[in-house]
């Protein structure tokens, strides 16, 4: 399927080189303001060409909006998103399109594309290209939007590792960040705009960003290429979100960052390094919730103070989630990702007609996909929690319309009720 | 949603103190032989009360099968099945109910619950008790009952990590395990009957399974808890399983193991060590296939050889899956599971009611569940590979009745082409 | 797939000899007062062996919930529901088990499930049993018992046709019942207290029923089977349900309406007759609504007052829906019900080896379904009605977190808001 | 949801006044030869301005493929199509646009529209115009090209009724057509070609036709509106379709069906007439299948041979469909369309301010749907088809490669087998 989410759908459709790229966008909420400028400026920190580091691959990337809306408002109908693809090489990855028609790239989609479906495209990899996620972060643009406006949700990525360098890596002390009070703050405060001006790397610190850029480029250079991790955080999400059993917040969260071309890895919270603290150490304890929240305070937020849980924990191990159900702290989590497989080195390899050979790449790519995944990982973290917010603002509605019984909570006593957050 | 799978749906009922639990499984491949028989060994492996390192609460776990298979057939239509819940002791977690009815217990899922749905169940958190994984496995085994008589699929999970103690732990030379020769010989062998040689723990060497009893008996001793790592491996997967896009078969296998209770993290293939490795190293080269695929030459399986990619990979970075499809070589990952949240040690936390207080949980409880999470991994790993293998049999049943094109592979060609795989 | 509905999912399971027969109910609103007294009464009009007119295999039907639900109070997590397969006789049907394991029976689903599932089963059409109908049932039963205490709203079949005999026939003054003042007066009022007067044959009318009980008598007499139509109204549904584009309510209806056994024909609002009409007389003008509703006027609802759209319409030849959406008029509908397939007389026809013989069923069936098919029409209308409601709610409850703009509707002013409806 | 299918899945979006409309059409088989001109003639069929008696609004309707498809062959990633608007007049509707922005058109979607979504398009009823029919011909075009290369399957549909005339009245002899040897003959032989040699009107009977003409025509000249019936038959349609309980094959049809806008009702094979036919002469008695097809013996068909099932009916009640299930007869129903709701004609009703008045509408509209509504029908049937056949592939191809047992047909005996049938 090329759907995602059950109540918030995004479908999204779209090769390297056909004709566009985009997808629908059903069941956004009516009635609200979203024109284009919206949703460009995810875009644009996704496209290529942004510096020396990245593909210098040239697209506008502008994104059309095609229907379900009507003077800047949504109406509630299927919202269509194109992007048109202006910059078709087909042939360019392999050397004059010889190449890559006689070898399926080491490590990339064209084999497991031509075993699944028994053709094969000039692009190889079809689906699997970096371009098929403009779909993505254009639709997760507008679930962002909603979710700024109705809840205050931020939610901001950044580089966190480039190969061997790390922003937190584990020590002794601290065999999870979830501990680290470097860490603890930076998610508290970091806003995309700080995250920026760490550019081309986007990892939000001097010196940790520039060993990472001299890595990335010490690989461009060596016509190699590198992995690092994305870390996200994701603030203001109201509690209550997740469903039981299948469907955990931290389960469709990781289906979400899996599903981002190359990556390999995701832990949410304490992580692997969670498996290493006692018990008694790991659990949050429970703690009276502060009349008014931290980012209020600090200021980094500029929205109105909203309803919260009347309990929030100590420490935040479990990275904001507690059986699957957010609980109002933040959320936070890491994503892995791999070197890319498209490489200028040559490969000895064998071709689709099993004969050796060497393949040598000589189209346009990137030597590490990090820097430009931070708005992929920020755009599919919003629709996740867009996806559940609908499914949680159905229930509690619906629950809003019975009596009150002994054994369940007044809505107006749950201060996290969907339905109440803004009166 | 309490479903899981588009193709093969399985849908799970139950808290740990109802009548019973168990699930509806939809879609299953009519004519397969089954019977209770073929469910109960993986509900045992799961059941608690196994061992001294388990939970002593005692049930039987005996599963019933209530339709959907006559005289030992399935029949095509939904197969649900039930197991009793015997020994029901509600108030038992929270020290004669007091204490569980006053504080919600750290880091478990009492608090969420009621954020979620506004009701306060006697257990608590409700769905997510261990019982919960019961439906889990019963459905995980029809699946796999039907994967290795169809195609031979064999998934073996193991303990490989428990606290700090590692199996393969990451080192200079191997960042990531995908590297290391004893992991890769492991994984091309090992059965569940030996993993259940390695009882309690299920780690497969002697020298680590002795040292993770022992600290899981430490942390027994002290009422404390402790995480880790289970690894599986799925030999025998055909090729061109997974949807491109946001249903790579990695995605879909993180969703399903992020959905395990406890759990805090996934990686695949060279999982977050492989983002250290440069790209040159990573990807995995082509070769062309053995006629005879390994597992039989080393005679760990008995079945028939089945038809393989006329492709293989020289090494397995991927973890058998490159653009979210199958490629047919070894599918292996690790599951991060975090330490129990309910422990016998007092806990300073805040109540319902906000004030502080103590907690003392003196239910039964596991000190790690890494031993009995074995098979829930293995269940929700053969749910993933069932459900893109039925995805994938639609599509390619639908395009073998198309005429062969100068672009498409003919199909018999395509050496993994499911409708014949037996011929 | 064995699944109903996208937000409020029933999944059902069970042949007619299996263990039992059942249900999954997922997503139902918590904090729902619910006990199997609120299930039983529509199992219990369901039931066979209730008069004379029906099959007199008895079997008690007495529901159990599984699941979901503690101290009569649901919790949000899915309600299983069981109800035992008692009175076992799989070779009733066909003369001592010879005739059904030789012939499939005509226009029964015998021979299509062979052709489908290439498994033959003991009770030949499997899933397409009556039986099948009661995990429906019983999953209605719980949606219109959260309907009522939400929103009052009220459903109601009855028996309007059996064979040529039908209570609205068409005329040419009154091509369509539609605007048949008897017609529209009756679904404004009559309840399902008064329809049980009319046992057996559930049509509220005292000479047209005493004249179709005599027929399904003759037919029953001369080993025949009798065919009919059941009319339902749905009362006080709020406005605004139902998606536009393919789940328009119409749709959905007619969708579970088909998916009953042995229906062949839905018509809603004016129907086919309503073809007939001039677009001039077919529209229905809106007018003002009035203050108080008709319902709570007449005395028919005990509900209080609930908010109303502020335009209604003079006429109702829509059936209560426009452009797939619910108006707030009454929703009322027709289904067709062929005759029972299964025949006491014998049938020439052919077996499972191609040759010609003669089939003669002995077995207990119904010589019509109509009366029986009345609690069942209700619950899949209450499924459907219910599943609207839940994807209403999440959109109206998302939006209502929006500031108000110059084109949108003050969610204060909108009378319909799902979420404020109690206040 | 404005998606259609779980396993030919599409997706649409498109108001009648944005910038385009189209749908997504996903998991269509790969290696299938498509290009426009494939889908162009359905698009071309269903456009306006094709005769006096349809709506001049003029529109070309071009058809753009996006994605999806490489050298004229499908990849088996998603198909966008998308068709430009034209000839936007958002305020034509309603005389300048004062009428239409304080009226809602009786009958129309405008009011509830409204109701749902609380915003108020400038075209009133949104997604409720015919243009939102575009994406569900260019989608069912590509099916209906699969069914017809794979399997023969073909698709007409024509119209049967405008008003109160009829080409098939109910009569005392023949209470259903199901038993009219002229209908009968009629669907045997019936194509595309023959019934738009009946255009404006597409009745195949030139008596009937010119009756039908007359009609529209009077309405059109009286600024009214009349409804019809459209019939739709499906021949060669492969036994072994649709998924008992809830996803009869009659039962997603009627959802297909009903989903069209102004729809009112859908009746399969005997239809509501059946109702009163006894169940000894509605039984369809089984005969063996002879071994040549009708259709390929009167040269209605120009495939090859096909494999067929081993038994047939000597009647046709079941309309094709039995349990639910396709046994491989000709699949007929009939779906009625109301009268179109905007009329020229002044009608009396109150405005969105509650106030009374005068509604003329000036726009362009059709005095009479059914014409165009044939290829819409057509391609409903052929997503219902298609989704079905994709389902029953998985499961049939997956029971292939199990173990024959003495319970189950070989796989060899089983004449509609998916998969071997071009073998």
């Amino acid at each position: 399927m090329s759907t995602f989410g059950q109540y918030f759908r995004v479908t999204t459709y779209g090769e390297s080189h056909g004709r566009s790229v985009g997808c629908i966008v059903d069941n956004c909420p009516p009635g609200l303001q979203l024109t284009e400028d919206d949703i460009q400026p995810q875009m644009t920190r996704r496209r290529p060409g942004q510096s020396a580091l990245t593909t210098p691959r040239d697209e506008k990337d502008r994104v059309e909006i095609q229907s379900g809306t009507e003077a800047g408002v949504t109406l509630g109908s299927p919202i269509a998103l194109r992007v048109m693809n202006e910059d078709q090489r087909p042939h360019d990855y392999g050397g004059g399109g010889k190449n890559i028609d006689a070898f399926p790239r080491p490590s990339h989609a064209d084999w497991t594309y031509k075993e699944k479906y028994g053709v094969k495209s000039s692009s190889g990899g079809g689906r699997s290209s970096a371009r098929e996620t403009i779909g993505r972060v254009a639709a997760g643009a507008i679930a962002e939007k909603y979710l700024r406006v109705a809840h205050g949700v931020e939610i901001v990525a950044f580089t966190s590792g480039v190969g061997h360098e790390h922003l937190f890596p584990s020590t002794a002390e601290h065999p999870t960040q979830a501990t680290n009070p470097a860490f603890l703050q930076l998610i508290d405060t970091v806003t995309r705009a700080r995250i920026d001006e760490f550019l081309p790397v986007r990892c939000p610190d001097a010196t940790q960003c520039a060993k990472m850029e001299r890595l990335i480029a010490d690989f461009r250079d060596r016509k190699d290429s590198i992995g690092g991790v994305v870390t996200c955080v994701i603030r203001n999400c109201p509690s209550g979100l997740g469903e039981p059993c299948f469907d955990k917040l931290e389960a469709t969260l990781a289906h979400a960052m899996l599903s981002i071309p190359a990556t390999k890895g995701f832990e949410i919270g304490s992580g692997f390094g969670g498996c290493e603290v006692p018990g008694s150490a790991h659990n949050d304890a429970f703690v009276k919730a502060p009349a008014i929240p931290p980012a209020e305070l600090n200021g980094a937020s500029s929205e109105p103070p909203r309803a919260r849980p009347r309990l929030t924990t100590k420490t935040n191990n479990s990275g904001g989630i507690q059986g699957g159900i957010t609980n109002g702290a933040h959320i936070y989590f890491n994503v892995a990702f791999k070197p890319p497989a498209t490489i200028g080195q040559a490969q000895q390899t064998v071709g689709y007609d099993e004969a050796e050979g060497v393949l040598e790449a000589k189209g346009r790519h990137d030597p590490c996909v990090i820097p430009r995944a931070v708005p992929i990982v920020e755009a599919m973290a919003a629709l996740v929690v867009m996806d559940a917010l609908l499914a949680q603002s159905a229930r509690q509605s619906a629950r809003g319309l019975l009596p009150v019984l002994a054994q369940t909570v007044p809505v107006g006593e749950q201060e996290n009720n969907l339905t109440k957050a803004r009166a």
